[in-house]
């Protein structure tokens, strides 16, 4: 049975490149189900689609192929790489996009045919080789193995005499802010956030939140809550977020306007 | 064989959430075959989700399942119920949204899992639910059953001397304004509205309108014709839409922007 | 086997049109594998939709069936056709977004039902015949043949003493200006360029680019290169598309905002 195909792209919605990648993929593999994560990813922004797979991929069933392609270097001699992990297979260009995969994984180089398109090679390289895994070739198939993957790690946030001191990884579009922070466990035992990887949501009750703990973003403390509903329409409320770390968000608006704050953006928690 | 599995969210296309919900599905279903109806309903708008929802269903085959997300208030005590109607499945909030489709349903009350994310429950109990149907669960096994689902049903037009007075209750991305008004049986008879109702779409000839009939809305009358190409670019026409309902529309333009009227703006049709 | 059945409209995604579609496709074909295109053609615009129908119909194996449905004057007296070409299927209104797979086809008028909504008979009339043909009927089963289906080519370049004359053929969502200018083998030919045509894409290393060559648009020469990250992010630059014929972009940026320049606008190849 042929696998699941994810893509993963920039390329938006309104062009035929999503599609010359979807009629590469059926040719090839004319069983393959294709399902799209998202193509919405902003031009070039490879940390978002770094974020998005990370969040996305264990969803799927073992097996599953995810195409990635957030290529802003592409027709240079960035490489193109193919890793498998956790039963799971992912194609994309070699410039981090994989990273939240790629501990424990067996990574290849694939080659770049002569004849590919310089400025698509997610449709000349990339797919070919998604739908060659999809139908069941091995990873030493497609590639040469290497050990020296792209790696951008999300940063790790650190403790300080006030508690712990993160940074805002992905906003959605609703603005929310989602950050790199875990719960007070994180203050407490100062251990490394784990966003990205594989782990069952925590269960949050209002009431196992002291009633002391906030989140300071932008100037602003904002109290620790069990879900947005919890305040009024135009506040601003913290969670702990479907993806398993904290959250800022605005009931019924942008956080990210609101607060005037982006990726990247300091974000404290405060036992 | 597996049912197909329709998905109506306001998540938009560009974060992590849809495709999480179909890992879900896809890892519980393994053969469903997912179909988006939209994730572009305008955040948090249930009378949106149920218009859509209300002209697409019965456009799939018996069996399927359709799962709607939009969930203001995610977390809080608000139920999730799963309903079954004309051989077809539902599984939605308990907000109105599945309004079009309760007249006649059985209807269970989902549980909650403790360890379900307070903020996403699409993923973590409607997507598992909706997976159990799609493989012929039955309605009891997945909740009890209640009788009392929340209802927002679309305004019913009144009448008054010069005929129907109904509302805007859609306005879809070309700026048309779909009404809750039927053609002139509606204003003779003084008849119930029936839009979200399973009918054969209406046949209106040019011809079969009266030259006098005229839809009055923001102020101006604008005259019904059979489709507006009737009319000339930028031209105000009015026509029986294909749901079946009165629509305002400006050619190759936005008559919401052009009339300034949003969803429940007021419509006269005037026989 | 039912086939693959592929899906381009200017409908968006956010209302119930493309479901409704889809619902129809899968009632009257169960099997069918539904591929979304696009829905983001801008509103009528029939020769975008012809060129992105260009570019991808031939990425998909033989027997796809295409639907294609932007239809501004849909309710009037304009044909619906289909057509079958290279092993693959279409049905459109005939307005000329077929025009790239016209040549050597066999076309048929499909009949308009009289139950048909004489706005949405993408639904009612080309729904219904994509289905049948998906599922194996012949052309002649849905319509009587015709020879004169409406023809709107791209427009071909012209031959200068300074080089070849195109101009704009789409404008992608990147703001990247796609031409119908082929490499300089055009010039040195004067050929006709096959926009739109099956054919393999060129490889174009940087060295086999002249030096000289220049691509000249609002009055600035753009140097050819082999991709756009030969220059600096916020610089012009233009290469061979993967589509093959020449585009302008700007690195990270959008051409067409860049220059102001858009569909139609000439473009100039100077040897």
């Amino acid at each position: 049975m042929t696998a699941i195909i994810t893509l993963l792209t920039d390329f938006g919605q309104r062009d035929s490149y999503v599609a010359e990648l979807k009629g590469v993929l059926l040719s090839a593999a004319p069983d393959a189900r294709i399902v799209d994560i998202t193509h919405e990813i902003a031009q070039g922004n490879i940390f978002a689609a770094q974020y998005v797979l990370g969040r996305t991929w264990q969803r799927f069933p073992a097996g599953t192929v995810h195409l990635a392609v957030v290529d802003p270097t592409v027709g240079t001699r960035r490489r193109i790489i193919a890793a498998a992990n956790h039963g799971h297979c992912f194609v994309a260009p070699d410039n981090g996009l994989l990273t939240p995969v790629l501990t424990g994984a067996s990574v290849v180089d694939v080659p770049v045919p002569s004849d590919a398109s310089p400025t698509f090679q997610g449709r000349d390289v990339m797919a070919p080789v998604a739908a060659l895994l999809a139908q069941g070739s091995s990873l030493e198939r497609v590639g040469r193995v290497i050990s020296n993957p792209i790696r951008t790690p999300v940063p790790t946030p650190r403790v300080d005499p006030q508690g712990l001191v993160g940074c805002v990884v992905y906003v959605d579009r609703f603005g929310t802010l989602v950050t790199n922070l875990r719960e007070l466990a994180d203050a407490e035992a100062g251990a490394t956030p784990r966003v990205g990887k594989i782990e069952k949501e925590s269960s949050v009750a209002g009431s196992e939140l002291p009633g002391t703990a906030a989140v300071v973003v932008a100037g602003r403390a904002i109290p620790l809550r069990k879900t947005f509903a919890d305040v009024a329409p135009g506040e601003l409320v913290a969670f702990v977020g479907s993806g398993g770390t904290i959250e800022i968000a605005v009931r019924d608006g942008s956080a990210a306007e609101h607060l005037g704050v982006k990726e990247g953006g300091e974000v404290r928690l405060r036992a």
